[in-house]
């Protein structure tokens, strides 16, 4: 088996946002498809880790772009594992127009894997005898040119908006998915800035799960071009909440 | 040129609610790319028209369902035209498993053509000498065995939300998304009525745009097991605001 998964799409018409362009929540749920299916073609499924109550979870992703694909482009990801310790794997994945080839940009992304019932990290190295180590691509047999996730720092001030959490933003398990919260952390800006600056890079941490029904307040900092964002549990009637991080993220735009 | 288009699709993981099963939502956006796959694949597609300066307009969509699509399962549509008159087309669409072939349910939809510049409807049969014709499958030919769209009464009372328009609801066009809407229309409801039923059937009748940073107000009124809803523009700051109708919406619970 190919250490190297390629998958395919095609940026759909209501997959684009106002400016033609791929919103960059659908080429993340593309991104993880690709993991999804570059694990589960090599026997290190979701679906084939629950029957021995396992599961993958996704805890840092880190996008980084020279282009957003438009509407109607044919788009490649490659992914594959780049290194495997005890209770993380990263995983990296190369984004480009399947037709002319032209590289989009890079991602980033870091995993755990815990027991269901437990949530307790489980040793990825021990299970299965090591079987995981088979795919590892180290970073001088296949490169990816963008720099690992960095430290968010924690945000003291900043505007705050809370925002409900709804049906459409659950995943099976009754999460907030993954996905969702890069769609909210996106809405918090206006028109303006969609229109006039381009996301060149995109870091999220999912520090803690959220569910159905959890009031979100997103904390937005702005330094030096950048934003830096938390989301917390919004507990209380107070406007800066004390609840857990939930998720950091930060924006550089171009 | 076969009358019918085959489209297939997978129901991907970040695509199914907390019960396992399709966002109707998702649905209906496969819906739409099997519709401009078929137009497309005849020379009746978006990019195809825009070149003429005309448009595809969703007018109306329902959907009838006896089981919504669970995680991974394979999925197949078939779509075509029932008819056309001068200002409407109807199109219709069959969703089956691809593997088994048992059937989960149908849409029908309604569509105008639009001048994009003047917004003032085309004549469908004046356009290209009556070539869209060639296409039609009559309902004795292909049937479609749910009942047309019915008439939505409009709202008087009921209660209202009133639900902030973003970023990631809009489309290249400006305009809030037709899927968003119904990905709204679903949150108005809280876990236990999705935990308890599920959604039979679904019509949405689409009346006017709306655009980014639009307040709507969702006017949700029950009878007899059935939810209407109302979508309008929230003018002014008075809790019944009298604005423009954008949508009406039906929804049927088992």
């Amino acid at each position: 088996m190919d250490k190297i998964e390629t998958y395919h799409f095609a940026v759909e018409p209501f997959h684009v946002d106002f400016t033609g362009h791929l919103f960059l929540g659908v080429l993340g749920n593309h991104l993880l498809n690709a993991a999804g299916r570059h694990s589960h073609n090599r026997g290190w499924g979701i679906d084939q880790l629950n029957e021995n109550h396992y599961t993958w979870v996704l805890s840092r992703l880190s996008i980084e772009l020279t282009e957003m694909p438009a509407q109607y482009e044919h788009v490649e990801v490659e992914t594959w594992v780049e290194s495997v310790m005890k209770l993380f794997t990263e995983r990296n994945f190369l984004i480009r127009n399947a037709d002319d080839g032209r590289i989009y940009g890079y991602a980033r992304s870091i995993w755990a894997m815990i027991d269901v019932e437990t949530r307790h990290p489980a040793d990825l190295i021990a299970l299965h005898d090591g079987d995981i180590l088979r795919y590892v691509l180290t970073a001088e047999e296949k490169p990816c040119p963008i720099a690992k996730f960095g430290r968010i720092k924690p945000l003291l001030g900043g505007d705050t908006v809370v925002v409900a959490t709804h049906y459409s933003d659950v995943d099976i398990n009754g999460h907030i998915n993954s996905i969702k919260y890069i769609e909210h952390i996106l809405d918090l800006f206006p028109r303006e800035q969609h229109e006039q600056h381009r996301i060149r890079r995109f870091d999220i941490a999912y520090k803690t799960e959220s569910y159905l029904g959890d009031d979100l307040a997103f904390f937005c900092e702005e330094t030096a071009g950048e934003h830096h964002i938390e989301i917390r549990k919004h507990v209380g009637s107070s406007e800066k909440p004390a609840g857990e991080v939930v998720v950091q993220a930060k924006l550089v735009w171009e």
